[in-house]
């Protein structure tokens, strides 16, 4: 099985346990996540964009308008940034408070972003965005026109250094606290989809497409 | 209503009209989120932790372990960080691919994190933390000893510079594309508690508590 090599930036050195650096761990969790964080620094002073992104191979890809400021400084100075993306999974219950946890399913890449010029990539990822978005709406919506696509920037990422932090199942309490008369467990958190809400604009006669239902 | 003051780091240039400094609406979120991330450099390379966080008036605490690189790192620095907080609300589908969008939620603050080292502050973190996973939970569990206490570090930042970001609503399409055949809305997503799963290792007569219910 594939991994990312450990370096100094990515090896997980407080509960290592919970370390992965394994290439199918770190891709389900980037498939299943809507939205990633990416930070970038400016004089040593740290900003952070919260954005949607797509995964295709080993790239992230992430897109805004050619007009955005952070866009632009990030394909203008090739410079390194950190994108995390974390899944919350549970609320992790003990008898004690310190042992109190969460489960989660997080990543952390580095890497340089850099412009996609390649016109046939850049529609394959905004295609896989918008599918990511929501399965089945690229076929059913208009295409974006030229004048679009030049409005729109894409910048890909090869995932070179990558580690997945993840924490699955029930508390671990202290052995002498088992015997408290403490409910103890985990509370599941799950982000859902949940029934749509038509456009108030929407023609009268359009139903919800089969893979809204 | 009071707000935060508009900043270089924190003025909103891209579509402006989502952004806001009003703090009662950056504690609204920040106060619905349960997880952050959190950002800092070195050398300008960026680094991020996705981490649990509560807000006391106008401060925000993270805290982890003594021994936790990353909290020593911050607590010995007295760096510039940036944390960020995403609440993901809905899938906005719009006719027209280019004019798909998101619903949601976001702060950026930036700060200097500082030792929390005054007790009756740092016990009232841990309670908040603890209050905000699960409502109910403090009064319920074997609180820290002296030796968990020293165990935990406890850092605080003074929200400075803070700006929101909000998207609401239906998709706002092109004129012309009202009038296509193409069901638009919003899907919205939802970040849900599930029912408990108790600890294996329960003992057979408690019951799972009411606030948990």
């Amino acid at each position: 099985m594939s991994s990312f090599p450990i370096t100094d930036k990515t090896e997980i050195t407080r509960l290592a346990k919970r370390g992965s650096y394994d290439k199918e761990t770190v891709y389900s969790i980037l498939d299943e996540a809507l939205v990633c964080t990416l930070a970038y620094c400016k004089d040593n002073q740290p900003f952070q964009i919260p954005t949607g992104f797509c995964r295709i191979g080993n790239k992230i890809y992430i897109h805004g308008s050619v007009g955005s400021f952070y866009m632009r400084e990030l394909r203008d100075k090739k410079q390194p940034v950190c994108i995390s993306i974390t899944l919350l999974d549970g609320m992790v219950l003990a008898r004690s408070a310190f042992h109190h946890s969460v489960n989660y399913r997080s990543v952390v890449i580095f890497g340089v972003p850099e412009l996609v010029t390649d016109t046939t990539e850049l529609y394959q990822a905004l295609e896989v965005f918008t599918e990511k978005m929501c399965p089945g709406r690229w076929a059913d919506i208009r295409k974006p026109t030229e004048g679009e696509w030049k409005a729109t920037m894409v910048l890909s990422m090869e995932i070179k250094e990558a580690s997945a932090k993840i924490r699955v199942g029930p508390p671990k309490d202290d052995e002498e606290d088992y015997d408290l008369n403490i409910w103890a467990g985990v509370q599941p958190v799950k982000l859902e989809r949940k029934a749509v809400i038509p456009d108030p604009a929407l023609k009268s006669d359009i139903a919800i497409p089969s893979y809204l239902l």
